[in-house]
């Protein structure tokens, strides 16, 4: 291998994020359990998300649209307006949310350290992304952080573009497979996957994969052995 | 000059932005005109938009939830939810404009095109500013889009950094003095102001320039005598 860049994942690969959403919605269903249950909030609530996702992004803003509109459909636009004041907060506050660095994540960088180009390939926002590295402490491990709009193989040709490396210099760590490994190994490029116990439905795919590039760990600590 | 990236701001600078904004803020207006004058609406929601700028960031899902939040407190949260879902349906509305590119623009990346790498360097949001960069048949002349989170001289130093250029190296366009002239000038670099008819309050700054590395002209074409 001749790896010269390293690229993490950040929500979930990093640090703890699907489980601050999942709050979040626990939140929204709490304050429309009126309405339908909470199975039915859920779905109605990813409905409009996946509606919205061309448009909106990923990201917390979108989401707290998203959150809005939902409210507004399932209720026929009965709920009052403190409802709606409930979600911005709830939306604020998730974008405030103290970081959890995941089990092994700053071990792992410091060895990697000025032996690799380490970037963070996310296709969050990139203000809370930024934020988030800031105060995480880690920001200073990483050359930049590269924001994509989405994690198709298209979008990792873009990102090697810009990175002016080819495919087998590219080694990607992240905990879903559909947007951090399989993308990557289309393209030519190596993949890990370390799988983060709650995972978004937008990102399950159920599927095995082999593959000469790819490699399944635990833990990120992981990956050393394969890169030092 | 040993110019090796060109940087575009994008919004007002290659294509029409703050009116649409302009626009959506007088159908906001229009829809609140029982509560306050047009004067006093917008102050409200330029307030509210400027205290949640470090969480929300720039860009127009930012801008939709600082509109929503300023109806309610404008209105005491009288307002009904029909207001609500008439602002998100402006915002968009919004993300949806077509793109209308400003005079000169192709000319002038045409003849830049593979004499030096340009960048567009802009503080929106990535998504909303790829959907322009694409739609307005524009992304082929650059190589990639960097998103900055401010454009404050830290801000610049970080783009550098990543560019891996030095700041005599660094070529700045675009129609704010204050996001695309002072901080680049502050740090080295060579800048071009190009005066938009409509600037939004938080851009505008009463500062007259004068410096060996800075150039004011009215059409971006005069930027081709500086740099062929």
């Amino acid at each position: 291998m001749n790896i010269k860049v390293i690229a993490f994942d950040a929500d979930d690969t990093l640090f703890v994020n699907e489980p601050y959403f999942q709050e979040t919605e626990e939140k929204f269903c709490a304050l429309m359990q009126d309405y339908l249950s909470h199975q039915g909030l859920s779905q109605e609530l990813f409905r409009v998300e996946i509606q919205n996702l061309s448009l909106y992004g990923y990201g917390i803003k979108g989401y707290i649209l998203s959150m809005i509109e939902a409210a507004m459909k399932i209720s026929n636009k009965t709920i009052s307006v403190d409802v709606i004041e409930k979600i911005i907060e709830y939306g604020k506050e998730l974008l405030q949310r103290p970081i959890e660095l995941l089990d092994g994540v700053e071990e792992t960088l410091q060895a990697l350290h000025g032996k690799y180009k380490l970037v963070v390939a996310t296709k969050g926002d990139l203000l809370d992304q930024r934020r988030k590295l800031h105060n995480s402490g880690l920001g200073h491990y990483f050359h930049h952080i590269e924001v994509m709009s989405d994690k198709q193989e298209k979008d990792y040709h873009d990102l090697l573009n810009r990175l002016e490396i080819k495919p087998e210099e590219f080694f990607m760590i992240g905990n879903s497979l559909k947007s951090d490994v399989l993308p990557v190994l289309g393209i030519g490029g190596h993949a890990v996957h370390i799988p983060f116990h709650t995972t978004w439905a937008h990102e399950k795919i159920d599927h095995k994969v082999e593959h000469k590039n790819f490699k399944a760990v635990d833990k990120i600590t992981e990956v050393l052995p394969l890169l030092l």
